[in-house]
């Protein structure tokens, strides 16, 4: 179907919030209908034969955010890793796990990737994530955190915001970004495919 | 006349091989149409109160490519200093120094920031640029190499491609990124002013 599939993609679901507000929810009601459309897109990925994929959680600075959003979207996270585990994926959580924003429940997957059933994609979670911890953890430890995440070939983002918000800013240096407009709640294959129709003709030069 | 002023502009001036061919020249012919381009964008940066742009010259992985269109793009990134000493800036250029590749013209604005005439804007260069050796001096230094360099607000590539392409990944993590199709031999002010209506309606959340 096509010729290039992307060995790693990086996943930035946002606008939950926003899509919240446009059902006339309260903000922090959004996050948890952003749980199904990743299991969605981890389907197409596996039929489609992607290795890899990295997904945006929640961020250090996402926990400026008022105490009820933080409350849902850390508890969104934890319910998508306990819906993960009766699948097929091999998941890392990469965060600042010296941090109360770090939930307890997702400390065994951290910093170390575990198996669940056939092992079918490796999955990558960024929970408590913060890009300076990331890069300054090179300092104290001779390579940075998420050194276990390789280079990411193609990053789709959702909501319409054209930035990477602290997204593995290693493992973005080279990585071909796609926007779609619809906010993440509102996923829908055909996103994924014109995505995936459009990274068809990005030429990969590494700067060469 | 915007109600939003970036504070520092990154500009990715690609395309200039793509745009050599199109017109029937050599792909090592099209460094040096890229150099008026740059004077034209610092004249509407300088009459908008942009406080700093930094423009991305060449990178070690540009290195790579032809011997002939090493010499064209070394070239091109010298002509473009000497010329902007006749002008109103304050230039920094930050290179790995330490390689064949960087030109010694350079040297007397590597790493130190020298005014030319009245000083009108903070102009940086990369010239030999390795983002690997940026974020790997912070292990011998104790800082990047570029970190006299700042957050980057607003990044405008040409050439139609979506990615980074190693640039700068400390300063770009919450840049808003905005592509011009065309080649940059053939920058409009109108694909600046566009960026800039673009801009106008990026929320800046740093993730909060």
């Amino acid at each position: 179907m096509y010729k290039r599939i992307p060995t790693h993609i990086g996943i930035i679901p946002d606008g939950n919030r926003r899509w919240a507000q446009k059902q006339g929810l309260e903000k922090k009601d959004g996050y948890s209908y952003g749980i199904s459309p990743g299991f969605s897109l981890y389907e197409i990925m596996i039929a489609m034969g992607v290795k890899e994929a990295t997904f945006y959680g929640f961020t250090k600075d996402n926990n400026k955010r008022a105490p009820e959003q933080r409350d849902a979207f850390t508890k969104a996270c934890v319910e998508a890793v306990v819906t993960l585990a009766g699948r097929d994926a091999n998941l890392l959580v990469i965060g600042n796990t010296d941090s109360p924003a770090f939930p307890p429940e997702l400390l065994p997957y951290a910093n170390q990737r575990v198996r669940f059933g056939q092992g079918l994609i490796n999955l990558n979670f960024l929970v408590n994530y913060d890009w300076q911890w990331d890069l300054g953890s090179a300092l104290s430890c001779g390579h940075i955190a998420s050194y276990d995440i390789p280079r990411i070939d193609l990053i789709i983002r959702w909501g319409g915001c054209r930035r990477l918000s602290g997204f593995l800013p290693v493992q973005s240096v080279y990585s071909d970004i796609y926007i779609v407009e619809d906010y993440w709640p509102d996923f829908d294959p055909a996103h994924f495919h014109a995505a995936m129709d459009w990274y068809q003709n990005c030429d990969v030069t590494l700067g060469g």
